[in-house]
């Protein structure tokens, strides 16, 4: 509840709203013939994340488009959060699609700049973002399909582990991971919880410590992701994937897919104000600025 | 307590008593020569699981006889949990392998007609009676090998998940899973923990949510079974993993196995009456009930 | 605290406590030259563990040097405890290497005559010190890799699965398990825990039930061990793969074990003395002290 106010006061601030009234428009829309994008979707293009919706299959995508590399800034996650429960509540739509409209990157993960040298306030407004973020999509009722056409390190790769499933373009110089030990952080328990779920405690105890980043061959090796195809092969597999799950009915689907998730989405639900405090004060210490700091400088340099 | 007096009032209704004094009979029996059928044995062909013990290994078989598909019927369970509570008490049986007479099938499943058009009284009999099924086969003291030599969805899957080991006739034609949301019902939550503790958390997830029915080479890839045989290896591979497991001490190996079930059983004695009450109130749906008419007219014009 | 104070009174009865001034001297020893064993740690080689100190890259190696098995008893783990308390708290040192000096075997487990023809206070002091052994190496915040170069029943297979990284010699007739069903008894809740942590529930149960010895290549395809390598090259890639574990900052890091591992952690603290009442009262049985005492003298007619 006070989740939905912040998020409500958030989209009031950022100006989201104007994409608020678009979506309800959206969602009041008339069928269109399927494979042609809808006339109101193309109205989002001016924000991070491109939302189509086609009616006749039920099937939305969600087009991450916020370059250089998809991060998850504050402006982006509540554009996530507002554009899935949009989808969620519209009753034509039983799926979702997400990958990204950024060549290489599927999402670099949480915005490093919302983290560094910013107020008390503003990291716990980040953090119940990202909270946010993950508990309306572990959590949704529609089927989720990653299609992960880029890299996909931390935030990135939650998104990913949060769908039902994940397919992944089979390039070995495209990675995925939870990489954050690597940047001297620790991935919060309920990243490794989602983590645990999809491959097991010791993939996920191992990779965890060593923040590995596993290129495609080896996510898929490890269960990271289900399956691999050629670039050119995405979008007609993840069609098929999306068919074969939605040709169950909606509501065993769901109410079985809420069973294997709960524990976890209800884990978070109560240590939630917990883990914003652990945030704050673990983003707060001197040693964790100064590092981000550097790892800001060095990705700076790395561009220049 | 109360689970054990329903039991024993529907063992007097449905006339199994006399059954009950066979088992008694049989619990006194003489020692036989090894291979041999044992002359008691014979008497329980009229049932609808053939039970016979192999005094000199210890070695009980249940094969269930109840065409055309060994479907879980009440009456079906109800004498399924006797003669495993009679070996359960017979010093002289230490381990049990079940499997079918019926060919191509191992067992369907609940039986439907049992869910359907009845009294919420019946729907709690019957459903106390699944429990009481999977409480005494998981919890098991003896050792249980389930010979799957045919077909195994749903309920049937649950019985050869709730063995200490699962041996598959290699035929591709044979497929096991817990495919329930493909009727548009859900697996209860001690089903599901069941399959998570067999084949993970992911492969469980995934499963369940497409109600798959896995065939017999995906099952054993999955680790859902632990051996595919061809069929006329099927009893000779059996007794052998038999020998295997009934190599080691009974103490040791019960406190063992209770030590790994516990926390699963526990969580449906601790739930009991409240997963009754689920049951019942999502069969009586209108909904539910109309899928599962049309499901069971679709069985009856396939028959046809 | 009660654990640390009954340690502290073992090891001066134990006659450790010169062990204790050489490990105190040692902690303030000057820096030495990379490759060189340190003068002071020749000074361990009188003793059941020998523990040298890398200082230049941090690395400390615990080699298990009490012949002929390495068997666990309470001096051995007394001593265990002493020398990963003592590197735990030198700042110089972030991983440990454990090893064994003796050929073939890595640890042989659990020293059956501590078990054996003894008193309840002697039963609770042994039991204390497995407790305290495991839970500060599966505690440890330092990297720690078992080099496996020989057999690893029962006991031994624990302090493995204990460290972060396992890598077994590829010696097929290296055997590694927790076998304890084989002898009768029942390996504790948190030995089980730990191997779960490792394979997962199914392979867990299957081989705990069994007391299954799993040869080196099938430890491996089973995730019992990350790694095997020939027996020359087991030095070099031991190092290898602690350089990799220690590139990572410790703090991220052992956080990040940390919470993989409090959960079965905790479960232990939680019920120390209640695990200790169990295995007396376990291991008083006539039934048991008489299989452990035939176990004792088939083991000496085979030296014999």
């Amino acid at each position: 509840m006070a989740a939905a106010l912040t998020l409500a006061r958030r989209m009031a601030r950022s100006g989201v709203l104007p994409l608020c009234r678009q979506l309800l428009a959206w969602g009041r829309a008339p069928r269109q013939p399927p494979g042609l994008p809808l006339a109101q979707c193309r109205a989002f293009s001016n924000n991070k994340i491109m939302v189509e919706l086609d009616e006749s299959s039920g099937v939305a995508t969600m087009k991450f488009k916020s370059p250089p590399v998809n991060s998850l800034s504050l402006d982006f996650l509540t554009e996530f959060c507002i554009s899935l429960e949009k989808l969620e509540n519209n009753r034509a739509c039983r799926g979702v699609i997400i990958t990204s409209a950024v060549p290489k990157i599927f999402s670099s993960g949480l915005d490093i700049t919302e983290m560094c040298g910013k107020s008390t306030e503003h990291y716990a407004e980040f953090w119940r973002a990202v909270q946010e973020m993950w508990l309306r999509l572990y959590g949704s009722n529609m089927v989720t399909v990653a299609a992960v056409n880029g890299s996909s390190p931390a935030g990135g790769c939650l998104i990913a582990l949060s769908c039902d499933y994940r397919i992944m373009v089979e390039n070995p110089k495209f990675s995925i991971g939870l990489n954050e030990a690597q940047l001297g952080i620790v991935a919060p328990f309920w990243f490794k919880d989602t983590f645990v779920n999809v491959v097991g405690h010791r993939v996920a105890e191992r990779s965890l410590q060593l923040g590995s980043l596993h290129s495609a061959p080896e996510a898929h090796r490890l269960g990271l992701v289900d399956e691999l195809v050629p670039d050119e092969k995405l979008q007609e597999k993840t069609g098929a994937v999306m068919a074969q799950w939605l040709a169950l009915p909606d509501h065993a689907r769901q109410l079985t897919k809420s069973m294997m998730r709960k524990a976890v989405l209800d884990r978070l639900v109560a240590h939630r104000e917990e883990d914003i405090q652990n945030f704050i004060s673990f983003i707060s210490k001197e040693s964790i600025q100064k590092s981000l700091r550097l790892y800001m400088e060095m990705l700076k340099k790395k561009k220049g």
